[in-house]
């Protein structure tokens, strides 16, 4: 059960922010004053921390020590340092996390190393699923041989069959979440094998990876973790599976040893052994600056707090004549929320003009994403109510906006 | 035919310093004053145009527009105009070189992508290559079903057989250069493919890709192109032959239209169809920086004055006990030497010691990277005059070198 307190008014929001525990994280982002960020599911904002972290390791550790800085300032550790600080956050182990490549490069390393411990040769996505994840898993099997196939939205446990099925925990578009225990259980039960697909999870919600016995996941660092455009992804693999998994991308930063340069190869132990190549160190740092944000954090109050703000929003959107494209339970529901309009997009760029900053997927729909480390229940009572006016008003269908829409 | 001017004097190195047209790029570097860095072969050192792009990237586009920046900062095309920036280093079209991923992971993209176009399914590898690049075609190998061959150094043209084979222009340990052009007609004559590793030839050589016929290759950007630690690797695709290659990792960022979210995937064109997940950008910020110094810069000159460099620090060390593991001939040699000493550890400590900065590969093996963009003819003049003095009084050889050497 979720207890979730939903302010009637203005001076209601202002009280529920007074004894918000998270309300002093908002301190640490770089944010101006006068934005209202609502687009922090898709690239989240600079932390003073993550910047920090950047200058020390450029102006720092690279222009002071140059290659020296792999062993003074530990960059050889980072990875692992930075995936055992994220480990918290997910619910797992420290050696079951580690940072490298993309989300789309560490599916495909996952899915590649799930298939010989599957009953069968069957990779398995949902036809909603975000589309890196559905290229990738053609592309193995292109490669492998493997069967790969598309099936309904919300049918990739019933069609597993004992193959290795792809899954986001949240789905990008319309934040549904998924019953990540009832997923694992419906696997053993077939013989089949969970890749779970966190990037709309991390950092919002509170994963349980463990608890929920999730077994193998990759994910995105730069939308609620905050770690910068870009940031290396992280994978994880449960302690128990990861001696049986061999990496199809068997870099030298994978192997145990990799400067005694040995032709034979022998992986790191944990999830560490899916490293490839040499990791961009200073997208890296700047992240492992931005979990700075996460210490001492409950994971459980992040995740009350993303689930009061999207339903503030999803309450006060309820008469504006937007359809709403997101589970109402908030327990079915990620971080986000998405609202429809037929003017979406003259709609976000009205928004914006009043510091609300939004996003918009074609062909109508909006994003409101409630990241709870730096915003605030009277900022969303605010915004959602300058929503109401714009829509009322239909500000944006005007002769100058029209225009502008014209010019970009 | 490779003219050379060696100075036999210290007074000739200084003149020679004084007609070089490379020498102002030294001020381009972030380097302290007393530091000769003999390890750009290994990490480049920071430039002040990587700094302030990093800066520019953070504190200026992700803290001031925050997800805005893939717009206003153009970050969606930055992976392909880095990618133009370099193709004029490498003698390319602009659209044939993409950065994305690292060395590793695009090794395996281009040999998995030639694969069905080589006469054979057999990849092949040299014993003494790269270590990285032999577990790659392992990984892939064990995917795929292919044959993954490891044939004797030297070996690879004679013996590939219409496969693929992945060979480095300059061998890491050696620095020896392999003849381009001799090993594409071999594989053209039997039906093969050479995927080109070239993280220890970009940035040093002059390598004329389309003129030596080169058709795939991979490399590295934080070397001698001073991109930052762990910064994107660079990919290379013939521009004939790119619309036939498939990536194995078709990741969202290789479509040609991302953020249609189709579930058909259609290539981007060119090099920039090898793009997987999301690139990471403050890194490729820097090493967009970094290239700033390579701009109106011949790389005729960098060649010819790496191989000089190289060829005063192996004449110099003749006779001091040293042997070398180095090509003697310039013209076979990339950017750094090798030399080899019983002693080389302590050796390369106590060279530390006099600000000169070089690096150590086990057993015995000292390597100097001659990068022509920021070291001169007296400094190299100097270090090897304090490499001879170093060895001739055994300066390590001393009690307390024994104790630092048991500390660290």
């Amino acid at each position: 059960m979720t207890l979730i307190s939903l302010p009637e008014s203005r001076a209601e929001a202002e009280a529920l922010d007074a004894c918000d525990p998270l309300a002093p994280c908002r301190d640490a982002f770089a944010l101006p004053e006068g934005v209202t960020y609502l687009v922090g599911h898709s690239l989240g904002p600079a932390t003073k921390g993550a910047l920090s972290a950047l200058r020390r390791a450029s102006e720092g550790a690279w222009m002071a020590d140059r290659v020296g800085a792999w062993n003074s300032a530990d960059w050889i550790h980072l990875p692992d340092r930075v995936g055992a600080r994220l480990s918290a956050i997910l619910g797992a182990q420290p050696d079951e996390v580690s940072l490298c490549d993309s989300v789309s490069v560490n599916l495909f390393k996952l899915a590649a190393a799930a298939l010989p411990l599957a009953r069968s040769r069957r990779l398995v996505v949902e036809e909603d699923e975000f589309p890196t994840d559905q290229y990738i898993l053609e592309g193995l099997a292109g490669l492998n041989g493997a069967e790969c196939v598309r099936v309904p939205p919300g049918q990739g446990a019933a069609r597993l069959e004992g193959g290795v099925l792809v899954k986001s925990l949240v789905n990008f578009r319309s934040a549904e979440l998924a019953d990540m225990a009832a997923h694992e259980a419906s696997a053993r039960a077939c013989g089949g094998l969970v890749v779970w697909d966190l990037s709309h999870a991390s950092g919002v919600l509170d994963i349980e990876l463990a608890k929920q016995g999730a077994l193998l996941a990759a994910g995105c660092t730069y939308k609620y973790l905050n770690g910068g455009p870009g940031a290396p992804a992280f994978i994880y693999a449960h302690r128990e599976l990861a001696p049986e998994l061999t990496s199809p991308l068997p870099g030298w930063m994978g192997h145990a040893h990799p400067f005694e340069f040995s032709s034979a190869y022998t992986p790191k132990p944990g999830a560490a052994r899916f490293a490839a190549g040499t990791p961009p160190i200073l997208s890296l740092a700047a992240l492992d600056g931005a979990l700075d944000v996460f210490d001492g954090v409950s994971m459980q109050h992040v995740q009350a707090k993303a689930r009061a703000l999207g339903q503030m929003c999803l309450m006060m959107a309820e008469g504006m004549g937007l359809d709403i494209a997101s589970p109402q339970d908030p327990e079915r529901r990620g971080g986000h929320v998405s609202l429809c309009h037929p003017d979406g997009y003259p709609l976000v760029r009205a928004l914006s003009d009043w510091g609300i900053e939004a996003d918009f997927r074609t062909p109508h729909t909006i994003r409101f994403g409630l990241s709870p480390l730096f915003l605030g229940y009277a900022e969303i009572w605010d915004a959602m109510t300058e929503l109401a006016e714009i829509v009322e008003t239909r500000s944006w269908d005007t002769e100058a906006y029209r225009e502008r829409a014209i010019v970009t």
